[in-house]
């Protein structure tokens, strides 16, 4: 899923995605909750008229944003009371109001609030962390307004600590959820650490529920994570690396305001059909980056997401190949993990 | 002609375009033999393999934004000399130099060189203007190297003096280039002045030569100018109003950023076939603005060239129907100036 914080993926226009391969966006209830506000998304046709996408749209709970964005002042087993990042606001969330805000936002599938700690957590933490989220998915279905236009899905939390985590998910599958995520996965707890909770718990959700991987990530996370059986990702890499002039390639990435490109008439990726590709060179592309022109960051965040999807698309043929474990040993891609 | 000074017409992505009735775009030579260079354009496959237009591009010379844009350090006969405005190197920018960047440009249609003062210029500077104009031309037409490939149009000086237009005019014609522009015009002289210069002049243009208006202009001054005898046109107003929220329509520009808008679910304008209007509402785009997300400036950008682009269509229909006089006199946007 491209990721479409405020409503928009950055720069583009959704009419011309879907030759990527996009068939679900996300966008992120934080920051439509506080600008311009669910009851506004809702009069301009809900979140789909409003982005000028039909098709599926994901939203997640607003959580994880109030602790990397906002003012966070206080956290209780109500909710998270928080000030507004644009506008110092005093605003509390609550399994409650999140789910009438993505009630109101419309996206076709909604996340419960939960509480996701930081990778290094002390033990007590991320039991009552475990906790509190068993309590708020209870909460979030109790008040979900919309079952049967929204499909409302878990999240799966305990860090690393396999009895946490196991016991996590025993209880959440218990509560029959239409999909499940696993969360606090990409925290800053490393690749090995984040490859181990995969292959032991991603098996374990659901066979015959969406599994969703938040927020995650570079292509060899992917790759691994749907080895483990992971269906669902979003990631902001595409975008916000585009719109730093990091194109994501096979043969690894490329910085277009590296001076070797000025005068290079190849597109940035020689096979890919994106309309960058397609049609402009990389050094054109260096250029609009150096003259500050907005098609710079379009044309590179087009290309990422293009290759994000033929990924994506890729992974879906050898899965039917039954390939996959061929595709995640030899496919080079399967090695793009963080740039040095 | 929609302005893509860098390169691109800023935001816009060149292949949804056409469908806006867009046929040539204009670019500039000041900024692109600045940055990144006339000889990396040419290495990208001149301006229309770099903006990845195939249709016709036209090319200033280069004059009108050293004497905006750039320090000027001194004018003579020979030409200007400069310091860029993005690094303060020292450049000097001859009828020759000018021919040999556009000629690297690799434009369809080139701009000689010309002097140009501003509105309030006493009367000997005016008939200095002129007469440097003149030999410029001259000069211009002896170093253009690609005659085959690239139409030379000339420039009427002259300001609001019609014995010097009228010299001016006479000995351009008399040098025969393949279209003519009036220059110095829309820079300070007002509505009134310039339509007085475009009722007596505009006519003596070659019948059988494409007649160029520089830099205009409001729907207004359009209307007047091609009722004249005036056929091309550019003008940045419809982007670099779109980048700031104001949107032209039919009955008046509005400013999208305007509270009334919050939740208004209609589209700009009911009847525009545009890609904002066709998909985007009020609110969504207000929304854009607010939250700093490009795909607002984009959106009224779009807008507004399909609205500028359907104004020349709607005026080559009245012109082929013999109902032009009709049309400046009743056609709303024949009304549309500068906004309050």
């Amino acid at each position: 899923m491209p990721v479409g914080t405020q409503g928009t993926i950055k720069g583009i226009l959704p009419e011309i995605l879907p030759p990527s391969g996009t068939q679900i966006v996300l966008a992120n209830t934080y920051h439509l909750m506080l600008r311009p506000g669910e009851k506004v998304v809702a009069a301009l046709g809900d979140l789909h008229g409003m982005m000028a996408w039909p098709g599926p749209i994901l939203t997640d709970s607003g959580g994880f944003q109030v602790f990397s964005l906002s003012d966070l002042s206080r956290m209780d087993d109500d909710g998270v009371h928080f000030k507004s990042h644009i506008d110092g606001a005093a605003v509390e969330l609550t399994p409650a109001r999140s789910m009438q805000v993505q009630n109101d936002l419309g996206a076709d599938i909604i996340m419960c609030l939960d509480d996701c700690p930081p990778a290094d957590a002390p033990p007590d933490r991320a039991a009552a962390a475990v906790e509190r989220t068993l309590r708020w998915a209870a909460r979030c279905k109790e008040s979900h307004a919309r079952p049967a236009d929204q499909a409302l899905f878990a999240i799966v939390q305990g860090g690393t600590d396999a009895a946490l985590r196991e016991h996590c998910l025993h209880e959440l599958t218990g509560m029959d959820f239409a999909g499940y995520a696993l969360g606090g996965l990409a925290v800053g707890e490393g690749f090995a650490a984040m490859k181990q909770v995969l292959d032991e718990f991603a098996p374990a959700l659901p066979a015959d529920r969406p599994r969703y991987l938040m927020g995650v990530g570079y292509p060899r996370d992917i790759v691994a994570a749907v080895c483990a059986g992971i269906d669902m990702f979003d990631c902001v890499l595409p975008t916000r690396n585009g719109r730093n002039a990091l194109a994501f390639t096979t043969a690894g990435p490329i910085r277009l305001r590296n001076a070797r490109f000025t005068a290079d008439s190849g597109p940035i990726e020689a096979d890919c059909t994106c309309p960058a590709c397609r049609k402009f060179s990389r050094g054109a592309i260096r250029h609009f980056f150096f003259a500050d022109e907005m098609l710079g960051p379009v044309l590179v965040s087009l290309h990422n997401v293009w290759f994000y999807q033929r990924l994506m698309c890729d992974i879906r043929r050898a899965i039917a190949n039954g390939a996959m474990a061929d595709f995640a040993a030899n496919d080079p891609r399967s090695r793009l993990g963080p740039c040095e």
